[in-house]
């Protein structure tokens, strides 16, 4: 029996390079979760599908939704805006779906700002040594950016302080069995059902005075 | 990658009937954990064995125990008294042991006054009238103390709000996987896990300045 009516907003976060794209791919397969899609300004990377992995806007695009209040959370990194449009994630958490988001710590540390009940959940690089490895392999960077975005990373570890939970992706399999478990647990959350128990101990009551 | 070395006492709890002891005999089946064993004063059920379902002591000894500050709790239950050695409990945690504690919600309550780190779940019955029929299966009470244990058990629902998590005891299976997530997941915590993390970034920028 499920205490927890509303969906909950999963966001996964970490830096980048820690390896949330694969996790929250592998988690998409098994569980029945509706994916945010973010919208980006940055110019698609090979065999990048729109609306799929990003909604790829103009800048001119991008600031009208961001007048207009459409955003959960938006950001400039590297030059290039991001941001998470607001109205189909609350749409799909009051209809009592689970959304996952995969996001950058700014954005996660501002969507916290507007969503605090969100599951915020920290992806941690092994180490890294392997961080800059996988960045490396990406090989979609020039030397320049891959050093920024590898200092940025070291710095933005000190944020798992704002998280709920922490997962070390040494291994893809088990980092995925922790979120999932994390999910599970989370609709037991005392703190998250106490409402839909309380409802449940009334309905307990109207039976025993039958 | 365990970001936690201290083990987890992971409290079962619950009104009496939920299928605590259940819950805990499946969870003991495939995990790794120390069953922590209460002494008691009452009399031994049929089948009871002496140091694996309770240490049974008579109410001097007992008290004895209780003057040498032995018990992380103890409490009278319908007259009996039932207490959770303590030296063991703690020299297991502090071993890296995860030890789980089946016990009532008195005692319950007051080992999360002297242990808070401890991992509080309540086992909610599906309903009150499969509890009443569980309480009469197990066949072991008379109809005046079966009444006092079910009016006792709904007055009990109240205290889940003291608890870190619910788990409704509607199919065993269930609530066991449930309940093993609570366990992953807690080894997540951020708020339980902070210091080894920044033990590990301290680690990680060692590795940097190499």
């Amino acid at each position: 029996m499920e205490l927890n009516k509303k969906g909950l907003l999963i966001v996964i976060s970490g830096p980048s390079g820690a390896g949330k794209g694969t996790i929250c791919k592998e988690i998409l397969k098994k569980n029945d979760l509706w994916i945010s899609v973010s919208a980006t300004t940055r110019s698609p990377r090979d065999g990048e599908v729109e609306g799929e992995n990003y909604y790829f806007l103009t800048k001119d695009e991008f600031i009208k939704k961001i007048n207009e209040d459409d955003f959960l959370e938006y950001a400039e990194v590297y030059g290039n805006y991001y941001g998470t449009p607001k109205s189909k994630v609350i749409e799909k958490l009051n209809d009592g779906k689970d959304v996952i988001l995969e996001i950058d710590i700014q954005g996660a540390l501002k969507v916290k700002e507007n969503y605090a009940e969100g599951l915020f959940i920290f992806i941690l690089p092994p180490s890294m040594e392997e961080l800059k490895n996988r960045i490396i392999k990406r090989g979609s960077e020039t030397q320049e950016s891959l050093m920024t975005r590898f200092k940025s990373a070291y710095k933005e570890i000190n944020y798992v302080s704002k998280y709920n939970y922490a997962v070390v992706n040494d291994d893809l399999n088990t980092a995925v069995e922790k979120i999932k478990s994390i999910i599970t647990a989370e609709k037991c959350s005392v703190e998250r059902i106490k409402n839909n128990i309380f409802s449940k101990e009334r309905l307990i009551h109207e039976q025993l005075n039958d």
